[in-house]
């Protein structure tokens, strides 16, 4: 697995250690079908579902109608980690290929599962394939969902040889995804397997200022309507309305559309992209609603307009208490420190748990960070949480 | 004229009644080719030079030693309108026209230009063409110049035909342009020809501000080191800060370059284009340097850092004294209200002003705007302003 992790990184290496495979681009396909090669060579048969989600059943059953899904993803952010995604699709395989060579007979059969789109950096919105897996998003707004360059996800996938016709014709008893933390708190405890027990909620806000384009030069200031200038007072707000909370809250603007975006035209639009997260969901609505009644405060007078472009609670389904209990007698039997926590981040594991159980587990992250070529963590963490989850895997099985 | 501005407003039209040409892009090749059918029509001798600078040479003196040059530029900003710089071509090459069907002989040629890349919305710097000419410019710097996808302006010439191998070899003894305004001064005042004596000095300052990618979920809030929360805090200071002056300073910042540009990853990098214009070079020089003093006191603590990527003044040379008296004659023989004015924009003449006598003259804008589909100038004031320009390009020939 650990060779494997290494092969992965090489794929879409972006020089700085870290990688970048966007959903649906060359290094993107290039993974999968390395992927597609590996559940082949261990025995599993690889279906290809409309959304593109790949599914590598291994027949551990003899009836062939039930199976635990596991598995994670392998696209990344363009400043994305080796770890992030990738290991918790290898570490499943490992799995699999460990309790397959065992040859003993089970009641469920394996899935080893690689998501699409989990990273939402190309197409938004995230989750993408679990979410349709799951029921909660619909397969044909997916696949028309475009990315900066007006590619749709369906064109994408086609492009790679990823748009499926396939179908997972076994009824799921349970999910299973293991991943890097993204945070602090388990390098913090000095624990090696984090048992996800629930998610915080996050509301994101698109918000599109609306100028007119005038020469920055001759054209009168007090005539300008500059949706930059607009934006840049939003995101201030955003921080300054953010500073006033405790340390649990967590909020973002990181991505930002301006046009023209020429030095010598004042601005015409400007997309912003707000994100506001917290364990409770209550935080999180009063947070954006008294940020955007503030909104109309800080923007300039007679300057660009707003409007709200999309506005969305994400609130995740709860993890199985069962699966947690489990995982922690596993643990305790393999004498590895575990800490129950929740995750700040959205896992494909929380898109399905709206339609099976679902356990999410995290190793550590070093420093916390994530998201980045500086993404960390050690081989000895990472086969712990391998050996772990070929234990659990191994229960839910029987 | 008029219809070969109809013409021209159709090659690169936006569907909003304005025109997208950027420096070397296909309607910019479409666009120079239609310039240079209409000039060879006409009984030109077109020259291209290797910056891909236009040359119509008009056969009007025996000698052929020395040139008159009379023209702007056929590039435009990804909003543009259907004058900006089309008009000053098109009406030179109606006075180089009359000029010729006359019959009469003159002291020297006239040549007919069309100037690279005057607006500098893909490739930056602006006024590239005019500058090489004028010797301010390395012509191996400027054709080395990259736009935002890395393509190099010697590979976009060289893309649409226009990496010229010629050059102008007469002397030139006069450079005149004729361009909308982009103001509302003359329609304030009812002028119909604005008679430029002097330039705003401008202040272009790029500043980059340095993050460090990370996951805008769980990462700790007081860890982020978020180059766009920076960039908006420095944008917020530059309209804080040039709301202390008076109307007559005018600033911006309609550029921004953000990566990875990922709504779910705390910004690495952002790069900022701020524009300081005033008469004075000394206001400019001042309003800059407090400007960066201040940076640093709103910058959020333990955040991204900055950097200056690049920092200039640019001081126009001045217009000629004399061409503006000849010019005020001109006018009150023909009738047309005229208006002697400063320019805030910058125009080839401005840059043709580093190596020969150089005039520039304004027809009205509606509500001064421009840089927009929405510039507009009636065919009166288009033909009185092109009938001007005959008669003072005559006077200058003789």
């Amino acid at each position: 697995m650990l060779a494997e992790l290494d092969a992965f990184a090489r794929i879409g290496a972006t020089g700085a250690g870290g990688v970048c495979r966007l959903a649906g681009d060359a290094a993107d396909g290039a993974a999968r079908d390395c992927l597609r090669q590996l559940l082949t060579e261990a025995g599993a048969d690889v279906v290809v579902d409309e959304i593109g989600n790949m599914f590598g059943i291994f027949r551990l059953s003899e009836a062939g109608e039930t199976a635990v899904l596991a598995g994670s993803h392998l696209d990344s952010q363009p400043t994305g980690g080796r770890f992030d995604g990738t290991y918790g699709v290898l570490a499943a395989l490992a799995a699999a290929r460990a309790l397959k060579q065992s040859g003993a007979s089970f009641r469920h059969d394996l899935v080893v599962c690689n998501w699409t789109n989990e990273e939402g950096a190309r197409f938004t919105p995230s989750l993408t394939g679990s979410s349709v897996f799951a029921g909660t998003l619909d397969a044909e707004t997916a696949l028309a969902l475009t990315d900066a360059s007006g590619t749709t996800l369906r064109d994408a996938l086609a492009q790679i040889g990823y748009a499926g016709t396939g179908r997972l014709s076994h009824r799921p008893v349970h999910a299973v995804e293991i991943h890097v933390e993204q945070g602090p708190r388990m390098e913090d405890a000095g624990a090696r397997i984090g048992i996800v027990e629930a998610a915080w909620a996050a509301r994101k806000i698109c918000i599109a200022f609306d100028g007119e384009p005038s020469h920055t030069g001759p054209a009168a200031m007090a005539a300008r309507r500059d949706a930059l200038h607009a934006a840049a007072r939003a995101i201030c707000l955003l921080h300054d309305w953010g500073e006033t909370f405790g340390q649990d809250v967590h909020w973002s603007c990181a991505r930002l559309e301006n046009a023209p975006n020429s030095a010598n035209v004042v601005s015409e639009t400007c997309a912003a992209w707000m994100e506001i997260r917290h364990p409770s969901a209550d935080i999180c609505r009063f947070f954006g609603d008294v940020y955007l009644q503030r909104l109309g405060e800080v923007l300039p007078p007679n300057g660009a307009g707003h409007r709200i472009v999309s506005d969305a609670l994400r609130i995740a389904a709860g993890l199985s208490a069962e699966g947690c209990a489990q995982a922690e007698r596993i643990c305790a039997g393999l004498g590895i420190a575990a800490l129950r926590l929740d995750t700040v981040a959205g896992h494909d594991a929380l898109a399905l748990a709206a339609a099976m159980p679902s356990s999410l587990f995290f190793v550590p992250s070093a420093n916390g960070i994530s998201h980045s070529p500086r993404e960390w963590t050690s081989d000895a963490d990472l086969v712990a949480g391998a050996e772990f989850l070929a234990a659990f895997v191994c229960k839910l099985l029987n």
